[in-house]
């Protein structure tokens, strides 16, 4: 697992983005973001886009975790709130896995931890290993 | 409606990542984006967050060109195959708009013109023009 | 609460499927079925239809609980294995509610208990009470 | 593909509900259904199970169209307005197929010919042959 995680760290645009890997192990991850002026949209709010990617990243690493490469094929989020403060923090857990399929939700949370979007993301799982 | 598209020209998440728009009308949005090495993942595809928010931008000039404010309450996209060439590009139509809801479809391309990405919006309405 | 609960029995087609409210309570509901014969699909599998009607009923009441008239507006559900047994069992919990949205999560689970299906809710609150 | 056609006419939940398919070709089908007391939900309008139910059906008879036996394995649908008239047609067309993975989308309209509801599925392919 601890290489899947390490090259799962070399991710450009997480990194491009500010997100880091906070914590991982199998079928779980959290990651984290300060929100920078970049990831806004034309309102001032912090753009879907940014939500989702973190969301995305978080659901990459936890699917990932296991050492079977896996691919997202269908991935869905629900917004509730704009997110108040500073920093995002996205944990991923596993609802389902099978030979072929694996499911997780994520959910992102603001500074006050309230829960800011809702993410389902499923993958379909390779044969080579990571 | 030239308003409300010259206000989501200010999309400093969509302009930081190379995102243009190229098209605009009523209901409808065409976009496009240059693939730059800090949209790749860890294995080295485009970042599916990438082709998530090229699509994610399509909806919100689409679903925001009548001039009414409107904001994504649930996303979803699926991933078909890794993009083949330097350029995405994604196409947003209306389908369906009431008062408070708007649900859009975009389709995101590839140098080809393959299919790459299946996105559908959902978005709230509020009442106070953009 | 009671008088939406009571309206909610009065459903045609969940009790033409013989499901069964068994609980109910703000924002929550579980609800459980005995598989027949014409709930079956093309290959003898339990009809993903059925799976679907039965959590989609659980939401229903979920998100009526409350005393508001709600109205499905975007549900999706991922199937994740064949059922075992004879009985299905959905519950609804609620994830975000505000003055005119509200989300809920459903998990479907067989007589082993194990997770069958996993469905989402996104509900459009009218102001008109029940 | 005319047997498996044939055989996704054995559907016992489909029958049950009066669904009959229509057209069937390669990647795509047409299927109707006259709606009935049974079928409404606790306010007098079609229930969302049988218009996912309906669209979920022409999914199934699209995918498995190939002569491979495909399994639903997420779908979702969005509810955009109360049918009029007495006939609901739902109506599969093919977005992408792979080796493993078919999507669809399935539109949902009235006797008016007004879009109802848009359905999109996604299933895997299994390697044994309908």
């Amino acid at each position: 697992m601890d290489d899947a995680i390490a090259r799962m760290k070399q991710d450009a645009f997480a990194n491009h983005l500010g997100i880091e890997l906070v914590d991982a192990g199998p079928g779980r991850a959290r990651v984290q973001m300060a929100i920078r002026d970049e990831h806004r949209n034309s309102v001032g709010m912090v753009h879907g886009g940014v939500i989702y990617t973190l969301a995305d990243y978080a659901f990459a690493v936890a699917c990932n975790s296991h050492g079977v490469l896996a691919v997202a094929i269908n991935c869905s989020i629900s917004y509730f709130r704009p997110p108040q403060g500073g920093v995002l923090t996205a944990e991923a857990s596993e609802v389902s896995v099978t030979r072929r399929l694996g499911t997780y939700t994520v959910r992102v949370t603001d500074t006050d931890g309230e829960l800011v979007a809702l993410f389902q993301g499923m993958a379909y799982r390779k044969t080579r290993s990571v």
